[in-house]
């Protein structure tokens, strides 16, 4: 048995989904895995990990507006304000969608549909930096 | 350590909880799996993958019911409507639901509740052709 | 590869985030697990498994709020009504969020970020016992 950790960091800059399939892939190609599972899990609850169509960009103008107004970035609604009006939602976003996703590799491949591309939807406004771990365990 | 691969295909014909969970127990059994674990991934970005009741089928038409209001099929709130009305709701149900999920093996059982299944749920309303990747990784 | 599995029982008294963060790091430190993954299942439909936020405690009040608007206890609303006004919704907030999650471990560490909790998130008004099972693969 084979296991590998690798901390993807995303440097993020306001609401917007980030691709990062080619950085999971190369590492995937580096480190000849074989067959496995490739766990990754994102260290924050204000942002979130999700497969998502690779190919017109207004799917992902669209999640982002259908999600802000489905957890509305108003102060009025939620209690936890101290942090900016964008952390509850966010907190929404996150609880919503997922902090964690399990893909299988066979072959050497990553095992994504055709129009399947891996995001980390940024909820928060302001720059952050996202840690992404990847964990392979398999041969 | 043992690792194999299904491809489960389900056809689709409309909006609905597809059950799949004795094909996935039936691969199980037949390759005398006994402790590891079920990665399921579908391959596509407008159906999604659930757990739920198995019980009363009312839960799914009330499941069905919700999510087409919760992502409404109305090409005035998106940008993306060149693949349909029913294209960007079904992205949006696929965000807010699961693409994937990790089942545990214990002695040859799968390990769900009492009142659980495996469903795909499909969100669009033409028939279509879905694929479940089955990976399992144990002994 | 190593194999181990425990069930953890949590018995809940209302619509509340439960956390278990604690007994999971605890049994990965009893059982000397180095690497691998920590599969997490519940075994039920009307509570889900969620990671999120562990400092401010309103954040957890907002969910529980913001979640009860989103899937209102309103036996008007659906037709599964015969187990009462918050099991059809509890299956609605069991969809929206998680019935797993899997987690990596390095070096004996439950790779989480700092601000992140493991929760029982029940949607139920009564007490109930809830199963959740805990899975873990490596060495």
């Amino acid at each position: 048995m084979n296991q590998e950790f690798f901390n993807l960091e995303v440097k993020t800059g306001g609401q917007k989904l980030y691709e990062f399939t080619d950085q999971t892939i190369n590492w995937i190609k580096k480190n000849n895995f074989n067959n496995g599972i490739v766990n990754l899990s994102i260290q924050h609850t204000s942002a979130s990990l999700i497969v998502q169509e690779n190919a017109d960009p207004d799917v992902q103008t669209d999640l982002i507006n259908y999600f802000d107004k489905l957890a509305p970035m108003d102060n009025k609604l939620y209690i936890h304000t101290t942090e900016g009006k964008d952390d509850m939602p966010a907190h929404i976003k996150s609880a919503l969608t997922n902090n964690q996703i399990s893909l299988s590799v066979r072959n050497a491949e990553l095992l994504l549909g055709t129009w399947q591309g891996l995001y980390l939807f940024e909820h928060r406004i302001n720059a952050q930096n996202r840690i992404i771990i990847h964990h392979f365990i398999g041969d």
